[in-house]
């Protein structure tokens, strides 16, 4: 007997999660065992993000070191979403606005030189490389006027949307500010003004703890939309990711490399994406109290379909607590 | 030169779309010519959706026509996300509870006996006939007195996240309000605030028409998140989906069948979801002059990745005026 189905509230984010073990045991039509997108082996004459062909990318922004072999570039995206070069005719949608230009900045930041390695394979100093690389290049984005918000993710294998193997992560700088964004604010507005507290400063972690560092905390989240959804949450108050220092960077660094490993370990090197949840670029002295940065880490098991897309709600076939008590005693090589 | 890219709202959804023409050339080390997800054929013996197979399915709640041979079948869903047997112990989130039992409804509706018809396949007495099924069994979920949601939606193809490809719909019947349609029944209620009108009814159709029948329009909407996404929406006001006559389902029936008929034809049968946005079960009269239904349908063609999935924000490759302008002439068979 599954235990009976449960709906949750993210109240961090005002959304609800449906959390239903029986939904895991349906058939498929469609189930194949093989891996259908194996991640393409070595391409180091072909691809543009190996060492050695530097000159097939779009400019770079920095390199990090910056003299001798590179461990970590910033770079433009050849396809970007956003256009660096049009004006940005204002952005503002608050009136009845409903088009802008599509000013903005859209980044690559490719974690390693070499084709094969991924990003949970690098030694925890090198994950620091590339956490620092992120806060480089968001607080040179965050210097320019027009910008809002700024969205850093790292999609990693085809089902997660990835089109390059290589192993990296993506920077967009937005004129607007997206939904989830503030509705994230309104929610932990109101937390705040019931209980005089942040929401992240008080999460509660009970059976919901994974693991914990110096700084940080990896948690299931209360309401996870996805099996294994983890958070990476900093025990000190923080609005903005760009905040870390070169300490707590190393500390993070240690904590997203474990996390990783153990999802790589656990579920067999599943396809996941990784989104840093910011603030604002600019948050008033009164919210400042109550906004607070986290990561948070979506393995892609399954394909989303109409109830999703349609509600906002997802369908979680894993209690949050079982994730976390698998999770905590995985073995890492 | 591609046109250069420009952020859009969506002032029903409250959302924003990247529409980005560049990023349709963008390189892939994944893609791959073959479909990766061919429809199984025939299962007549094992699939239960078959005529048949009824033996192998849930418990049945309805079928069409009753007597003789069935053409649409209403069944329960045997392995369902919500509960019907569980207590509803309030789902009331509005203080600060953020759990609830999973009491609910989830339900399959067959939309043909056969294994190999598609729903565009059907004529459109048929497509009246499936919706007019989900008609009746809306209206007996809407009757239920801790219902606060229906959301009626259909996946097609394994991309689209359907596991059985016998085509077929769901329909699931949520003790809360989803956050969307939370959303959209504030973004409504801002527009008549401002307008006097129902944003629906006097929605801009301009260069995103598609089609046009006795009571509807198709139309490319002017933020869609998706390339190809196509609205179809009822001329005539109507808070519910399921106020829907047989007259107007004949007539709707027709245009969804042209509408998925053409996208098959451009897009080469692509996977994708339709979703019924529909409005709360309970409307009170004050939001009445201001809430419409209509039906949102996404040809899936690409993955998303994590920008998506942190900000709600999509990129899309195709404006819609270019998405209408090709459907507005594509032939039929
Ligand atoms: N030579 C070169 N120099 C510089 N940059 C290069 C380059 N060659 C390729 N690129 C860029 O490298 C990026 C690689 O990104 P990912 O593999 O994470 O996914 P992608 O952005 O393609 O799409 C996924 O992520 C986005 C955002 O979430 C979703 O919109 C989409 O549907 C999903 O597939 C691409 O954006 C591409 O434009
Ligand atoms: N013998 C039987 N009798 C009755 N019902 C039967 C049955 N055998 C199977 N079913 C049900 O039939 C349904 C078929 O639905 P779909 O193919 O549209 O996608 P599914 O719901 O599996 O998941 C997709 O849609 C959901 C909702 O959007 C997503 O959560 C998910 O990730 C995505 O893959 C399933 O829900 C299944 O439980």
């Amino acid at each position: 007997m599954s235990p009976t189905p449960e709906i949750r509230k993210d109240t961090v984010n005002n959304s609800f999660v449906i959390l239903s073990p029986t939904r895991s045991k349906r058939p498929s039509d469609f189930k194949s065992k093989s891996n259908p997108n194996p991640n393409p082996s070595s391409q180091s004459t072909t691809c543009p993000f190996c060492a050695g062909n530097e000159h097939q990318c779009a400019p770079e922004i920095f390199r990090s070191p910056e003299h001798g072999r590179w461990k970590v570039r910033c770079i433009e995206n050849l396809y970007p979403a956003l256009s660096r070069d049009v004006n940005n005719e204002g952005g503002d949608f608050s009136g009845s606005g409903v088009v802008t230009s599509g000013f903005g900045f859209h980044d690559v930041i490719i974690e390693t030189p070499e084709h094969e390695v991924k990003l949970s394979s690098l030694d925890k100093e090198g994950v620091k490389d590339v956490l620092l690389a992120y806060k480089k290049r968001v607080a040179q984005l965050c210097a320019v006027d027009a910008i809002r918000y700024v969205q850093v993710f790292k999609n990693h294998g085809a089902s997660a949307g990835a089109s390059m193997s290589h192993s990296h992560s993506q920077i967009l700088a937005l004129p607007v500010l997206p939904t989830t964004a503030s509705t994230r604010l309104d929610s932990m507005k109101q937390y705040h003004n019931q209980t005089g507290k942040c929401i992240l400063c008080d999460i509660q972690t009970d059976q919901l703890l994974i693991d914990k560092s110096t700084h940080f905390i990896s948690i299931a989240p209360f309401a996870s939309t996805f099996a294994f959804e983890t958070w990476i949450v900093p025990c000190y108050h923080s609005s903005h990711f760009h905040e870390l220092d070169e300490d707590k960077a190393i500390d993070l660094g240690g904590l997203l490399k474990l996390t990783l490993q153990k999802l790589s370990v656990q579920l067999n090197d599943p396809p996941y994406n990784l989104m840093i949840h910011t603030s604002p670029v600019k948050v008033t002295p009164a919210e400042s109290p109550y906004t607070h940065w986290y990561i948070q880490i979506v393995p892609q098991l399954s394909t989303i379909g109409g109830f999703e897309m349609g509600t906002g709600c997802y369908i979680n076939p894993v209690f949050p607590e079982d994730a976390a008590k698998i999770l905590r005693v995985v073995e890492v090589p």
